[in-house]
């Protein structure tokens, strides 16, 4: 349909023949009869003649005849009069038929995510449905023997506070998070609680025990289970190198445990999997600053991989400014001093003071400078 | 605390002393005795001597001793003796005491906004419970004859969109949405309605009859109801200058029905209010791009004012373009095609193309370009 249906008032006032008003100035007052008044539901249904006007209210029908509308507060009304104290302009203060949308224009396209006035746009056109995309349920499996969900075992045992973490960013980027609790560096214990999540959820996810030392069998527990039909055993970026993905009908993604490389898995393979499966148009979901680096960085290690390296952002006058926070990858305060990450490509070993680059913000980890 | 309390390994691995192995290579391994092993809750207490390693899994306390670890990858174990081949520098692979966090040091500001890794590492450093901001309760009241919030009445009357779209946006503000229901355009039924969110909620927000025409009187409601020790009778935004602000005991906004000024006063006025109340160090919480004006924008009217420009912003190389949406506001449309506003400085009578202005991001109304 057209929306509005029909040439509507824009404002509580008189609609009139802008021809019967074009003489109208405050010396020379035109006079019109009010013939009748248009309320939502309750609309006038004559035709406006010569000299008529017909109170409206905004948002109402425009009737027969007319052409403009005058506010209310630039008539003065007297017995059955109006005086009018100024011209108008044909279409003044109307709201033409179909100017908002034109019937059968298309108004979404696949992927578009609801903003708020996107909900309203619906209601208002009368859309009291829309066909969107699942949430997909993401299991999340813990691994460590040290691990413990009590927290009066903490004296001798770590809180598994990756879980609480991962959730938090997975809600944040359009998934529902399904903690299944801790699985001990076991198998059997891993696998028993990777098949509970392919059972409960659309995503498995694990964190830690995805490299290949002697406790590591997330990867071999996984293997395990079925014949995947796709793999990813590692990816060429560090941290984070030895997240890996096994497609056993559902996809189940193996996050390291250490938190600067559990993170990179997750910005990098498992936000964009929960993107792609909540329909999102793009996998990815950076917002992207570009900044002048403000001290030099040196990458000498892994540097025929994708480097990423935290950094702390700040505004200097109209430019951005990107200090690396650098330091052992379990270490969560480098990703709690961080307000962005950089992503160094393969081969650069250098990044030099005063150098451009491209600062990535991510929903629930490094949501946006204003909060800083 | 320090954190970690003691230096700890970074790996699964052999707690070593660096001097032991430092002539240990490929040809000539070092071997070394082990005697003993440490787990998380199960640590080795004794010291390490001249040529004794200890299997120490990944953070737990690194023995006396022993000033650097061996990755278990790296070691090759037999009949309790380990065969070393490369050297290691003293600390490497160990996390020394307080490298995380030093004791005393301060970790975060009021105002901060606890992200998913703050959360891992408030728990991590065994802090169960923080004493957080309230989220603020904001009661919504939808004011016009013309609303329903029934769909079987839409033949004749406007479903109240704007109260789904309102309470969008206060939740992604930080607030707690109260909707209250429709008011019609009568003073003692907005006086009603709003007596009852000053009781329930800790901010109110009337949405329409903002104006001075004849049916609004959501001014004149709320003055009844009490002395306000403070009000704004008005902004000096356009479009959204009727919206208002009364103080009694508690805040209460007055938000036009047009939907871009409903938006502009929710951006100007209500979030920053809620963000306030809700203890953010800043009221604001705008993510700023700076694009180029994509086409010529005259701005004669309101020259006194600041106006408002709805814009779609696209990257266009590695700069972004700014095209303004321009339209009657009260088309939803526009705000919908839009992904970003511009503030035009009060005087500013044309904004030439090619022009560098800052564009506004919201979330919720304008979240991040990345889902366009």
């Amino acid at each position: 349909m057209n929306i509005p249906e029909y040439d509507v008032s824009h404002y509580d006032g008189y609609a009139v023949r802008a021809e019967d008003v074009a003489q109208a100035s405050i010396d020379n007052p035109t006079l019109l009869k009010v013939v009748g008044q248009s309320f939502l539901g309750e609309e006038f249904e004559g035709e406006i003649k010569v000299g008529e006007a017909v109170y409206i209210f905004t948002g109402c029908r425009v009737p027969l005849g007319a052409n403009a509308v005058i506010p209310v507060e630039q008539a003065k009304a007297k017995n059955g009069f109006i005086e009018v104290r100024r011209s108008v302009k044909p279409y003044e203060n109307i709201i033409s038929a179909g100017s908002d949308v034109k019937k059968g224009e298309k108004l979404f396209s696949q992927g578009h995510v609801l903003r708020a006035q996107d909900m309203k746009f619906l209601l208002d056109i009368k859309k009291w449905k829309a066909k969107v995309f699942k949430k997909p349920v993401v299991a999340i499996i813990s691994v460590g023997d040290e691990l413990t969900d009590r927290i009066d075992e903490t004296d001798r045992k770590k809180l598994d506070s990756h879980n609480i973490m991962i959730s938090h960013l997975i809600k944040e980027a359009g998934g529902i998070p399904l903690p299944l609790g801790i699985a001990t560096d076991d198998i059997n214990d891993v696998k028993r609680l990777i098949i509970r999540g392919l059972e409960k959820a659309d995503i498995v996810a694990t964190i830690g025990g995805a490299s290949v030392g002697g406790r590591d069998c997330c990867w071999e527990a996984a293997n395990r289970i079925g014949i995947p039909t796709a793999v990813i055993r590692g990816i060429k970026v560090q941290p984070g190198r030895v997240t890996s993905l096994i497609i056993l009908d559902k996809p189940i993604v193996l996050l390291p445990g250490h938190v600067q490389s559990t993170l990179v898995g997750f910005c990098l393979l498992l936000l964009p999997l929960i993107r792609h499966m909540a329909g999102f148009s793009s996998p990815f979901s950076f917002t992207t600053l570009n900044a002048r680096l403000s001290h030099k960085l040196s990458l000498k290690e892994f540097a025929s991989f994708k480097r990423v390296r935290f950094v702390k952002v700040t505004k200097v006058n109209s430019e951005y400014a990107a200090k690396p926070v650098l330091g052992d990858s379990s270490l969560t305060r480098i990703v709690v001093k961080a307000n962005g990450f950089i992503v160094v490509p393969e081969g650069k070993k250098t990044i030099e003071e005063g150098e451009k680059v491209d600062v990535h913000l991510v929903n629930g980890l490094f949501p946006s400078l204003q909060t800083f």
